[in-house]
C-alpha cells in the first residue's frame, strides 16, 4: 500500500517475532520520523550482531570469540556444569549472582509437537563435557513447562549412572507474589518440596 | 548483561515504540540465528528509508519523489481533499476505494495536553492549498477520539466562511459488530446520525 521503501521496511519488520502487521507500520513510521543517526545507528547494530557474533564452541552461549565470557574466566567453578535452553537464561540465572559454576545451552527442548528431539539439541556436546570427569554436578534449569520437563526428565535419566550429582531448580511459589493466585500445580510442587524452617 | 554487539542491538531495538525490553531481547536472538540476508535485507530497508523517502511537499503524505503518488496522479479529483492525521490514515481510506479525490496530512491532531497546537500541524499548507479556489469539499477524517475531534472542530470553525461544503467522516456502529458490545458514546452517535431507509 505505501510507496516502495516504506513498504519494504514495513514488510522486513513485520518478519520478526512478535512484530505484527501494525506494530511493523507503527515502527516504521517512527523511524521515518526519527534521526537519521538513530536510524543509522540500529542499522549498523544488526550488521554488527551478525559479523561479531557466534557462539561459545564450549558451552553453546553467545560469544564475540570462540570462547565466551563465562567458559574463558577461570575463576568459574569447573566442577559444576547448569543447563539451560537458552542464552537468555544464563543471563536470567546470572543476574541472581547464586551460581559460579559454568553452563551449557541447549539450544532448545524437547518438543515432539515441533519436531524437535534430543539430537537437534546440544546434547552430544554436553555428554563430551562430562566425559572429561572434571565435572560433578549436574544443574538442570530448563523451563519449568511440558517441554523444559520432558528435557530435564530426559537428561536426569541419561546422565543417571555416571556418577554426578543431577539437580533440578526448585518449583514453588514465586517470592512476592499471593498465595490465592497461585495455580494449581505451582501450589501443589510448593507442598510436595516444602521445607523444614530452622528456627 | 550480555556481551557488546547482543546488547547494542537489544539498546537499539528496546527504543523502537511498542518493543519491551523482553522483545528487544527476543527479536535479538531470534536475528542472531536468523539467516545473515534477512538481517541486512533488514539493515539495508533501514537505510534506504531515510535515504529515499521524504514528505509530499503538497499534502505531507510519505512520498519517494517532491510529490506523492496521490497528488502526482491527474486521475484524482482536484476539488475533494480529505484531511488526516497520519500518512497510514490515507492508506486506511485508500483501502477504502471510496475516495477520489486528494489528502491534505497534518501530522498529529491537537492535543493541549503534548502541547500540540495548530502550529504544529500542518494547517497553514491546508488553508494555501484552498485560497486556489479549486477546492469545493474538504472532508475531515481525523480520529475519532478526544483529540481528533478537537482538532475537526477548529478546522470547521477555520473553513466555515469560506464557501466550501466541509463534512466529517460518520461516527456509527462498527460494520459486522454487535449492538450489544458497543459502547454508549458510538452508539448514541448511532442513533444521532440515524437514516432513512429507501425501501
Amino acid at each position: 500500500m505505501y510507496e516502495g521503501a516504506v513498504q519494504d521496511l514495513i514488510d522486513e519488520l513485520g518478519r520478526l517475532p512478535g512484530v505484527g502487521p501494525k506494530s511493523a507500520q507503527r515502527i516504521a513510521f517512527h523511524l521515518l520520523q526519527a534521526d537519521e543517526a538513530d536510524v543509522s545507528r540500529l542499522a549498523r547494530a544488526l550488521t554488527e550482531v551478525k559479523a561479531r557474533v557466534r557462539f561459545c564452541s564450549v558451552c553453546g552461549n553467545v560469544a564475540e570469540s570462540d570462547v565466551c565470557r563465562i567458559c574463558a574466566d577461570p575463576r568459574r567453578d569447573a566442577t559444576s556444569i547448569c543447563v539451560v535452553e537458552e542464552p537468555k537464561d544464563v543471563v536470567a540465572i546470572e543476574r541472581t549472582r547464586e551460581f559460579r559454576g559454568r553452563y551449557h545451552v541447549l539450544g532448545g527442548a524437547i518438543s515432539p509437537i515441533d519436531g524437535v528431539g534430543p539430537s537437534d539439541l546440544r546434547v552430544t556436546e554436553l555428554m563430551q563435557r562430562l566425559a572429561s570427569g572434571e565435572v560433578t554436578e549436574v544443574i538442570i534449569a530448563t523451563d519449568p513447562n511440558l517441554e523444559g520437563e520432558a528435557t530435564a526428565t530426559y537428561l536426569a535419566r541419561l546422565l543417571k549412572d555416571m556418577g554426578l550429582r543431577v539437580t533440578r531448580l526448585a518449583s514453588g511459589l514465586p517470592v512476592g507474589g499471593d498465595l490465592e493466585y497461585a495455580d494449581e500445580v505451582t501450589l501443589g510442587r510448593a507442598f510436595e518440596g516444602r521445607r523444614l524452617i530452622d528456627a
